[in-house]
């Protein structure tokens, strides 16, 4: 399985957003949809082997929306399906249990410490702009369950990076530019289906 | 320089399509949008070395739009934004001349083959499944203004095939699993970034 954590700093946990213009009233859950079309969506189908942690950072109480490729449902690729598809995620009371909104798609109260204690059995990859080559990473890493934890535009704060390294994640960088989250992600697919 | 050409076959070349509906009433417009955030946008800024050719095949008559990094401006990761910049575009009465919509933002009349006759001094690389191993470009392709033609979901034609050929296109795959116009340049820049 790969999974894929992005954390939104700003993210509304509300469905109260207007689609109309998601950037700008919905704490940049643009960059969380364009991420969840770049983890599944090939040409013919979604990838069912992928599974997408959203931490949504931007409201009263932290949320985490999770999507499933194996029963995902409903996924295009343009960028308002998804953010629709989140709204509907957002809708439900969320408690500390996983609730369904869509097929495929959960939500839940909590954050990235309750994530990184669900994938405490992969091998966690932290990419970040300084980390180690991920060309080094060559084929050790795919061979396993493996999780890649990305940041927004805003980055990761210092008590995010304590817990990721705490909970002994690799730092592993993608080369000299430096990437959207949903480009990150686009590459890592790429980069795996390589070299599987 | 870095070209990009995506030919979109059923992309209007009217700008009366909704920005609420854009897959639904642009002929998959939203197709051309993704690559074209996939083609400049990085984490802070635009690539400047990068211009973008989308052949519009939708319409009466046939367009072309060309967004140049080096003075392009406005454009946003979002994909709405990009979609309003397309339409301001397709609002510009075209001709055979490029005309300007917006700062690096230019619409004349042609397709593909003007388009092919613009670049023959670029080394051409046509992506397509059954293409050789990308990998095995490297380095001699990264060091030279190169044009890489992509289709959008329904493929080229086989008049398309034998143009692009016959402008001495050399055919080359990402890999073993097909993927989106926007995503294949996503990995196109990434690959030519690490090998600079």
């Amino acid at each position: 399985m790969r999974n894929f954590v992005i954390v939104g700093h700003k993210a509304t946990t509300e469905p109260n957003f207007s689609l109309e213009d998601i950037p700008g009233t919905s704490g940049r859950l643009d960059i969380l949809c364009r991420s969840v079309t770049a983890a599944f969506v090939i040409s013919h189908g979604i990838r069912k082997d992928v599974c997408v942690y959203l931490v949504l950072l931007g409201g009263d109480v932290t949320k985490t929306i999770r999507l499933q490729g194996e029963t995902l449902r409903h996924l295009n690729p343009d960028e308002r399906t998804t953010a629709a598809l989140l709204k509907k995620a957002l809708a439900v009371p969320a408690t500390l249990e996983w609730a369904m909104s869509t097929s495929g798609i959960f939500v839940r109260t909590g954050g990235l410490a309750q994530v990184l204690d669900d994938l405490k059995a992969a091998r966690l990859i932290y990419l970040r702009e300084d980390g180690a080559d991920i060309r080094e990473l060559v084929p050790g890493a795919l061979a396993e369950d493996a999780a890649f934890i990305l940041g927004d535009h805003t980055g990761m704060t210092p008590e995010e990076e304590t817990m990721i390294s705490g909970a002994g994640a690799e730092v592993v960088s993608l080369g000299p530019t430096s990437l959207h989250a949903d480009h990150c992600i686009v590459v890592m697919n790429w980069f795996l289906d390589i070299h599987a």
